[in-house]
């Protein structure tokens, strides 16, 4: 076991204790209130049952406690905080499975497949609401008032973000042209501004200086950005056995990622191609070509490598140390180090 | 002009200015992120030109700043909470019309139905997380930062149990029986919990002690209960010139209002009438004779004078005092002194 993994299981079972506390989880059956959260969570089966369903991989959470212990912190008393990071997590997942009519997650029915739109649209706002109180739960773990204050501001600051990229999302599946700088803006919003997020809650509940929070913060808002970059070039070049998809799904479905919305500015080919409705393997393949021309993939990866490196050179300047900077480090591996 | 007329009129005034800060409303025209809550909140059109609006009686943030002067606090000080509050009962209301499908409101289309129920629902949750910046800035006007982070565990308990509310209110729709504990509970979320929680804040952040707090919460929670149950009887025996609807339409909806819950708990006819698909005049005039032979108004009637003079009783006990007192009392008033 290294660091990441022995560190990682420990922190996990705090975080699901803790929003179990939260979700008033105490092994006796909830009404359909709670039941529905804790059917999402995995906690509990459609009937209410009891379940332990795979919750998804807790990287957000585990990322804010490891930045708490390696700032110097007790990441114990970031527990609040990395529980209220996930259920915020999880409440976008709820919102986002309406609003992109999803009706599986996780290989399960999503609740408003289960209960309608009408209560899974109240069941994400419950959750919504319960992730800022396990965020209020810091002040009970002896966080001073102030850093709870600007925690708490700091996160609906990123959830004023997180909306506005979800906003953009939805918009452009209905343009035709979207600018790469528009993709950047919504992927920030999307996926970066949270792993963001999670760093710098780490090291305020740490103690940290403002120098030192605003390092860790471009950390993850960078470590983000890359790690959807190499999303996207994986989503088009990646090694299918090594993916679990086929590595041709994001062209055949037109998915307008950032190596699609380079080649389409850069190529009145593949603009032309774009505008045909069939997406067959002939699609597929001269996609590809004009992709590879117009230096599409060389586009990503050196965006990919400068995020990358702009990640690990704010990390360094935080000045982490301990085993949890090992773990740190093996967990931003694991995020960033795939072949692409 | 009466000290509540004076009075609310300045509080409406800096409580809009203070609105228009946190979203953002600075006479540019907004994209349509920030646009679709503009238009909401009756500030923009459907074009996104400058709008005006009514945009409701802002009854629940005028009685915070009312309290908290009443408390002998500064209402200035309490504007941002009373933003908060106002910004809550709207991000509620563009999910409750996706909720109930309603096209319009306020006489202007409802969000769901310009935008989508996709980007509805993500700009009610954008409100939502603005909701909580609005409140976040209590600090910023010299509010200690522990009563900042109480006002915000106050404030998102009292949204779970709105929700709490929202899916008792949705949960009825679709059951045949339900009984007056159960109405009592859920418009204790869907309404009454939010008037409380303005008095609550009030009374915070004008620096007041627990038990006069308490005196304060105890007395919103018990006006809005009284101002519920009123509206019941209202919708079924109010005079047609004086509520602006027909007074027998609660019972041709077959709304389950207080009344008409006790009324099927206690006759077997009217329980056998309710099963008729039919809601003619002859349904509307045997369902009343029913009703008051149960007793249904006095129950209802009863109930109301107990909220009322517990809510009366509790706002003297919290010792209110000034020209904020008269003002309180005349919108309390104008609550609960109807006609029923």
């Amino acid at each position: 076991m290294n660091e990441l993994e022995a560190l990682g299981y420990e922190m996990r079972d705090a975080l699901n204790e803790e929003m179990k506390a939260v979700l008033l989880s105490n092994g006796r059956t909830p009404d359909l209130y709670y039941g529905m959260m804790h059917y999402h969570m995995g906690w509990r089966d459609r009937d209410l049952g009891l379940a332990d369903v795979n919750a998804g991989k807790q990287i957000r959470p585990v990322l804010l406690l490891l930045v708490c212990q390696a700032a110097g912190g007790d990441w114990q008393k970031a527990v609040p905080a990395a529980a209220a990071v996930e259920l915020l997590h999880n409440f976008s997942l709820i919102h986002d499975d309406i609003e992109d009519a999803s009706p599986t997650r996780r290989g399960r029915e999503t609740l408003w497949q289960l209960w309608g739109i009408e209560q899974a649209i109240n069941a994400g706002d419950a959750m919504f609401a319960l992730a800022h109180l396990a965020l209020n739960r810091l002040y009970d773990r002896g966080v001073p008032a102030e850093r709870v204050v600007r925690a708490l501001r700091r996160f609906d600051e990123t959830c004023v973000r997180l909306t506005q990229g979800q906003h953009a999302d939805m918009d452009f599946e209905k343009r035709d042209r979207v600018t790469v700088d528009e993709y950047i803006a919504m992927i920030t919003g999307k996926t970066a501004v949270l792993l963001s997020l999670c760093a710098e809650l780490g090291a305020l509940v740490a103690g940290q200086d403002d120098t030192t929070i605003a390092h860790y913060a471009q950390y993850g808002l960078d470590a983000g950005l890359a790690f959807q970059v190499i999303d996207d070039i994986l989503g088009i070049w990646g090694d299918e056995t090594l993916i679990g998809k086929s590595a041709s799904t994001d062209i055949t479905t037109k998915k307008k990622t950032l190596p699609v919305l380079y080649g389409l500015e850069h190529s009145a080919d593949l603009r032309q191609l774009y505008t045909q409705e069939e997406t067959d393997s002939a699609f597929v393949q001269q996609a590809v070509t004009l992709l590879n021309q117009t230096g599409a993939r060389d586009f990503a990866t050196t965006k990919a490598t400068a995020y990358t490196q702009s990640a690990l050179g704010n990390l360094e300047a935080a000045h982490p140390s301990g085993p949890a900077y090992t773990a740190l480090n093996q967990l931003t591996d694991m995020l960033l180090k795939r072949d692409y």
